[in-house]
């Protein structure tokens, strides 16, 4: 049993912060309860310093449910959790985070799926192939965050992702997965990837 | 009420240190008080173990009012902090570190302003656009300090600057905020995207 | 006396993970006993927070002689630890890791050998000669981890390494020694080496 | 009075280690005492985790005079840091990293100097100049650590260096100054003019 997750996602944004993936404020981290409400990092709160303050408690549907601190504002991005808790009943935490590597790789393609290369550390996601082929899902970037939503909402519902994470353009990574601890290890993986397509782009591999 | 911000600069300080932007003792930080006066470190002080001692108040116009150390002096570069606070009344901090990157990128123009790329990373200064046009305003470095100062009061007296940063060419960024923890944020945001650009110019992008 | 070298394997593990070499869970480390058995990493468990928990005591034939918590499985890839056991006796202590440069330098040749470059720090090999020729012997990459043992074993017999180190293509560095300090030390050294060779390639050097 | 400088060694160390710089036991601090003896680190010792057993006090002329651990040896490059105190009567410390982008800037020119871009940092050595020209003194490296003490003393009697900084080819910098806190200030100093250098080439400027 571990009825509260806080603990852990102030222990996540701590590290990915001192990685560089959540400076400025920037990125967002939930994780889902029994009760399918999930709690969410405040709008615009130090991901350095984090305390349980920090986080905003919604349902499903993007309903606030507890505000420890009456000024704060669920993240900006609180749908695109949304529409992964609501395509994927099994993820129990969802991480989203701005890296500069995942930016840049974002880039690499015109089209809306990012292929991956094949790395022993794509075993981290659980495929066991020799030279697997992964594209990861590829999203445009809008300013109007509810569009990204659908859009992800939409393209999931046709054809699920080969692995749990998805890229919008220009802006950064989101994974999910059934346990806080298994989205924190799915973030290292793909930013891990993403370091290694920028430094093979660098020696123009 | 805040009433002593220096132990958030040498918490800013420590930290800025560690990601390589203040080594050697560069770069300089300040916070204002509400007699208009402001702490800012003292000239030659490693910046990865401050203490209060090693800051000295100044007022507006950069007369000493106190220095817990006789034998320090304010930051060499005390006069581009007074023309920040003079041209921006609601700047409470103004911090100047020197990194790498902002070295390298104040080179990648010759005018006196750099077009930043239009990254979701923006939105950390308050422009919430699609596609955002946006240049940090670039001084020219000259030995005299006060000469910097002077170019920079000349220019924000004229046009003020769209977002709240100015880079010297060879020497450093500066930002301003109406908090210290604001500020910490600039910083990271504009050093997050000067390793952006570099990133990007080192695969050809 | 050393009986129980699990301490030391979880500072190794707890810094290599920090360098960015244990991500996501991946890589293991290993140290035999007198008795012959060794202490290795329990399959999938995070390096950035290790116990004595999370290792498996197990034989040179890589049966389990001991778990101290029964759900976990030794290493996937504990033949590899068994056959550098087996190849050197006076090895103790055996660890893996998966960086990024030691993914792509293991793609600048075809061979089944990586030149290295001749580095002052060799000497930490004890290669004590001017602009030494060290080869480090380079494995292919198999979905079955018992063939590669296998290509290690035979290899080793018939003509041992200048150097305690090995590359898988795509996957990731080995090295051993005379104890679990030296052993961290060479997993150093190879991957200082292996950061030299891609920002040597970086600029064209 | 600071009778004993080897806390502050370990420090240095413990921080040079953490950038990469002294990474498999490799480079050597030393600091000087009035009656012109100083501790030296022992030969390979961990410089992540050293102690004051590690070092061993040495008179100006190489001579052992106290051996905390009677196992222990001073550094190979105990002869460097001996022309160092001779041929600067000023100087308390001297310090010998080996980074990466050292050894590569090392390469940057065939001639026995090494241009240093003309940035603001170099202020940090007292050099108060309009876009000034500074070289560090180049050297060979050599199988036999006397010879370079050798070429080190014979070109400074001649003409002594601008800066207080050297640097030996596919081997590292050295640094001298006044003080401990000050060498390790130029360490700093000359590293991220090293990096600098690196990331211009990286960019082709």
């Amino acid at each position: 049993m571990n009825p509260d997750p806080r603990k852990y996602l102030i222990y996540a944004a701590t590290n990915f912060y001192q990685k560089g993936w959540m400076v400025g404020t920037a990125g967002n981290l939930s994780a889902r309860l029994p009760d399918n409400s999930f709690w969410i990092t405040a709008s615009g709160r130090p991901k350095e310093r984090l305390t349980e303050q920090d986080f905003v408690r919604v349902d499903i549907d993007g309903q606030v449910l507890k505000k420890p601190n009456p000024n704060f504002r669920p993240s900006a991005e609180t749908s695109i959790h949304q529409v992964i808790y609501q395509c994927f009943p099994e993820a129990k935490a969802c991480y989203h985070v701005h890296s500069i590597e995942g930016n840049l790789v974002s880039n690499f393609t015109e089209g809306n799926g990012l292929l991956l290369p094949s790395l022993e550390m794509l075993k981290g996601f659980g495929i066991w192939e020799e030279n697997p082929w992964v594209e990861m899902p590829l999203f445009e970037n809008h300013l109007e965050v509810n569009k990204i939503a659908d859009e992800i909402s939409d393209r999931f519902q046709e054809s699920p992702a080969k692995i749990p994470a998805l890229l919008i353009r220009n802006h950064g990574v989101t994974v999910w997965a059934n346990s806080p601890e298994s989205a924190y290890h799915y973030i290292e993986l793909v930013e891990y990837i993403f370091r290694y397509m920028m430094a093979a782009r660098q020696i123009s591999f």
